[in-house]
């Protein structure tokens, strides 16, 4: 990781915090933020100093180039407590590149990893009391960029907002979920943007999600565009299956899916457990015939919101694919246990993944 | 249409105006605008009373949705300043209905017809000195709609904001354009949202639309997701090739084409023409055929901002397809002549196409 020591950044305190001692697990990611935020501005052909301001709202065009057409990027990363009391990210340095994996294909100007990881580790200490230390909390950090022209027309923005936003996280009540397979809408298509974290390939996701929810399903496996046969993503996850002791995770190659930083750790961790892990084309098909097989044992989603998402039932068409209870599952409780023990600190960091901030 | 006359409207206007006569047609579209906006915010299930406001800054959340999820969809409507001094919008009710298509796949609430066209019909009557007079100029009308919930989560916002701003248009230089045929990146894959104008879609063709643009193309002529060979659009505009005295033009059964007013507008004249008007999959290799044969004979883009704008040049992998001079074609610009007529009012509006301000 390179020097990010020197990083030349304005900070503008809040006059007083906000924050008050949480009084229990029980907080909602996404709703409240902590006192301050990062901004910086690329204008003229460069990044200009960044800047740790109070959290609040921001003045934008009625005409801003974003809310028109779509150029807008985001990452997802969280700090968990360590048992001494200090703050450790986890991998940020792989949300730093895959964050400029969206923004060549958006079209958008990288960031440098002093502003990324020099800039969010400055923000963390300045916001440090924020981090929960109850079990299974961790704060949420989300930076994100957006295209900032005033201008009306299809054409790449000439400037750009990158931001970091930090919101607490209380414990996920990681309940097992039940898939519905989608073969009717898509995700992604070779060809387009779905390996990237871009605004539009959510909202996209809205209307096919809303719609399995009335269903009383909980989320999508999203299939293939091409063939309606082979498996993507689970709503915003990685997926996986355990079959026959063996770990199936779709591979990155015709970039449609997510290269999912929790789904890599949990590769690693497999293989280091002696699960054989196989990353390539999986299609419902082969799920199907494993499970009237017996031999579909497990399978979860993996991101960094909820790290590990237990899958029920699966339901493909008329047929309901229903997994054993949880509680009878060995492979995937014991790998989200060593990844939970890595990211709050109750190992040693043997594969360098914690920054300590 | 319905009655729009009873629309409950808050105005708020400018103290001063900002309108200074225009010395040219020379007026850049999508940078300036006019006195006033329309915004009406969609809260607790309903939308609100919509406000005439003096064109500004919004202040807007980090955590604003639409930044981080896309759900964002907008329209691309004129109005044109008729003979007689009035103002005629074209078309209004197509933008409207196709708008409600939009936000029903992006899972956002509908926007009413009154709001849409009545507040629009209001709107331009207040900022109406904006409207130039100069031949093919226009005012370009950019309503939009995005989610405004302040949550960092992957849902369905509750809370949206529709707007309408105004630009005015100078005259169009349509030179005609020279096209790579891409066969790599896609734009839009059955089962997705190819059909809508949402953001996502226009900030995933930036990178593919640089790429041609630096090897001296103008724009990109899109093929399909699934065979790379059918034809789908040209940039941002709606296709249509004159092979052997017909109009081929893609149909809109796989749902991955905007639905383009202009482009129906196109189809009816064409009929009224007696030309035939062929809606039907389009292959790049029955193209490269018919140019082989010498029955290529036209083509052109088409779009609210454009118009017409006509095509040069199709270049496929190693072949470049050259079309004959312009000033030899015969269809094209009949059709693009009496389009602007009735734009213009300079014609009978036998279609009903215009809408009197």
């Amino acid at each position: 990781m390179s020097d990010v020591s020197t990083l030349d950044i304005k900070v503008d305190r809040v006059e007083q915090s906000k924050f008050k001692p949480y009084e229990s697990d029980n907080l909602l990611m996404g709703k409240n933020f902590t006192d301050h935020m990062l901004v910086c501005d690329y204008t003229n052909g460069a990044w200009q100093t960044p800047v740790i301001m109070p959290y609040g709202n921001m003045e934008m065009s009625p005409a801003l180039a974003a809310l028109h057409y779509g150029q807008a990027i985001f990452e997802g990363v969280k700090a968990y407590r360590q048992p001494d009391g200090s703050v450790a990210i986890f991998r940020p340095e792989a949300n730093w590149k895959r964050m400029n994996v969206s923004a060549k294909r958006m079209d958008m100007p990288e960031i440098p990893e002093e502003i990324f990881i020099g800039g969010l580790q400055r923000l963390l200490q300045i916001d440090s009391q924020w981090i929960p230390g109850f079990p299974e909390t961790s704060l949420y950090i989300r930076p994100f960029m957006f295209s900032t022209d005033a201008f009306i027309g299809v054409k790449t923005s000439d400037t750009y907002r990158f931001c970091i936003i930090l919101s607490p996280a209380g414990r996920y009540y990681a309940k097992p979920v039940n898939i519905y397979v989608q073969d009717e809408f898509i995700r992604a298509a070779p060809g387009g943007i779905g390996f990237t974290k871009a605004a539009g390939n959510y909202g996209a996701s809205m209307y096919p999600t809303h719609s399995v929810k009335e269903k009383g399903f909980d989320q999508i496996l999203w299939t293939d565009a091409i063939h309606h046969k082979y498996v993507q993503e689970i709503g915003t996850m990685n997926v996986f299956f355990i079959v026959d002791g063996k770990a199936l995770t779709p591979d990155l190659e015709s970039g449609t899916i997510l290269a999912g930083v929790t789904r890599d750790s949990i590769i690693t961790l497999l293989k280091e457990n002696n699960i054989p892990v196989e990353e390539r084309p999986i299609s419902i098909d082969e799920l199907v015939s494993a499970y009237r097989e017996g031999k579909l044992q497990e399978a979860f989603g993996s991101g960094t919101a909820a790290s590990m998402s237990y899958i029920q039932s699966l339901t493909y068409q008329d047929e309901t694919l229903q997994l054993k209870d949880v509680s009878e599952w060995t492979i995937s409780p014991k790998i989200k246990a060593q990844l939970d023990d890595i990211r709050y600190g109750r190992v040693a960091d043997t594969h360098n993944w914690r920054f300590i901030v």
